[in-house]
């Protein structure tokens, strides 16, 4: 699949620009390998370990591409977003960077990890009911009441380039890699990878890494056509949003297969990050691992050329309570 | 205190030579840095991630320059060690390279996780008592029935020659920084690294970290002579060996001083390197950073113009069972 004429949201020009803009503050990660891994897998394997970015996760690329692309006017009222996750810190974080306000819509549920994150960047915290309806209309007021600029965690064009920055180092850290394998949510992180990889090199094939119990991007794909879920459920916490307008079409258009896996597989590759990696991954941090392992990716046809693998340890984020009591089950 | 000119068991030469020897085999290992933990520690860190060297630890240079140092001869008999640790582990590594038998003395008490990366590596595990004398007096024998060559963890000058590889990289990756405190047991590590260091740069301080349970370092510095200890009660099980003949001279004149540390600070350490830096330290591994953060270190005005500071996360190897019973104390 390459990439087509289509105008999307983002494309290889606005990643390169985003890259300009960002590369002064963000970390550029570390690309590890494993021959104990490679052994386990039967691939040689890439980890791109942007658990190490700024804030845990990748998320920090997005966020501050589009803190930095406000005019002063817009930045000089601040920015708001609803999350519970790993946006919201790196939102605070590359706002505090530019010196601006940022206010978190935070719902009452959220891991305390993660809220803790939010306060130690300076982050507003606004308190809303768990409901994604009471976050939004909680977002709006303080948009309304405040003027700040709304930062979508994914399906924004500004974000998907944020994050499209990652294949831009990655291929330069290891050019030969024929696949790269991307934890799927909202679907920010694997538009950028997939425009800017597929841009670079149309043969390049992307597989997005996605749980059962949230696999709302494996069944868009199968119907051609967004699909929500009545509810999601799964150990991954930062993989429970579905995809947006802008991220669909080039996740339909650019994403060559979706593989699904279920908790125990997730927790299973997190704990090889630990034991083996040396590296403290979230669950979503970990499923690209889980796919590469996966029964349904070892012995599919499709992907036994598939031998030279970049995979994106997404995030870092995790209660060390949670994680233990994920792997003592 | 700079390198003076007597006779170590190693210097900047053998220390060149083995990064030659070793460069191909081993990992260049990520400097990595966290603006979180600076402002924790009002300075500027620089943390090493030998947790990422192969093995899950740094031992493996000092081993793979040991192994690759023997004459074709001497290395068609294999090699022997006796130890429960990352030496352990690493030796069995470099052997399986170098395509010769590893045998390695273990006592039956040595941690599960441990004794699991010998095996995984083609190390042939033999069990010992857990005194020392039955360790010594197995691998005397494993010796003599096999004409294997005892590698020492740490009492040796290819080991030190190895384990100083660590200084150079370091050097090259951060030349400005003008501390580097080194997590210190039987002092192969903190040898080489300060033979290399302060052979390129003579202003470069050099302190070791050293669990307050097992401070025998601590004690032979103030000495004048090796101090070795009864028992040792220490968190960290990877330092609770004693200074040898060949690694004393050195600590002796290149350590400028050695901060210890409890229990508590080494694993509020560890938790850091897991919660901020994502990164899967064994309690040895973070002693560096605890030792950072200790009143101690804060209150010496001797460090108080310490700011560019090297530490080095010198493994990661741990049960997770034990990480987390130290972490709900």
């Amino acid at each position: 699949m390459e990439v087509n004429k289509e105008k999307y949201a983002a494309d290889l020009s606005s990643i390169k620009e985003a890259r300009a803009r960002i590369s002064s503050f963000i970390h550029k990660t570390p690309l590890m390998t494993s021959e104990s891994l490679d052994a386990i897998s039967g691939r040689r394997l890439f980890f791109k370990c942007e658990c190490f970015q700024k804030g845990g996760a990748f998320k920090f690329r997005g966020a501050c591409n589009a803190i930095f692309s406000l005019d002063d006017q817009q930045a000089a009222k601040g920015v708001v977003t609803h999350s519970s996750g790993n946006h919201a810190a790196a939102l605070a974080l590359a706002a505090k960077l530019r010196g601006i306000t940022s206010y978190i819509v935070i719902p009452k549920n959220a891991p305390q990890c993660k809220v803790q994150h939010v306060v130690r960047y300076g982050g507003q915290v606004i308190w809303s009911e768990t409901t994604i309806k009471s976050r939004e209309e909680t977002a709006t007021t303080v948009q309304q009441e405040t003027g700040a600029a709304l930062i979508h965690p994914y399906n924004d064009g500004r974000i998907i380039s944020g994050q499209g920055t990652i294949s831009l180092e990655l291929l330069e850290q290891a050019p030969h890699i024929d696949t790269i394998i991307v934890p799927i949510s909202g679907g920010g992180l694997i538009s950028g990878v997939a425009l800017a990889a597929k841009s670079i090199n149309p043969a390049i094939r992307v597989l997005a890494a996605e749980p059962k119990g949230a696999n709302d991007a494996a069944q868009s794909k199968a119907a051609g056509r967004i699909v929500t879920l009545p509810e999601t459920n799964t150990v991954a916490d930062g993989l429970r949003a579905f995809l947006g307008e802008f991220t669909w079409p080039i996740v339909r258009d650019l994403v060559d297969d979706v593989i699904t896996v279920d908790n125990t597989e997730i927790i299973k590759a997190m704990r090889l990050c630990y034991e083996i990696l040396k590296v403290a991954v979230e669950p979503s941090g970990a499923i690209g691992l889980a796919a590469v392992l996966s029964d349904s990716f070892r012995t599919n046809p499709a992907w036994k050329d598939c031998n030279q693998i970049g995979i994106i340890l997404s995030g870092g984020n995790v209660d060390l309570e949670v994680l233990w009591n994920s792997f003592s089950k």
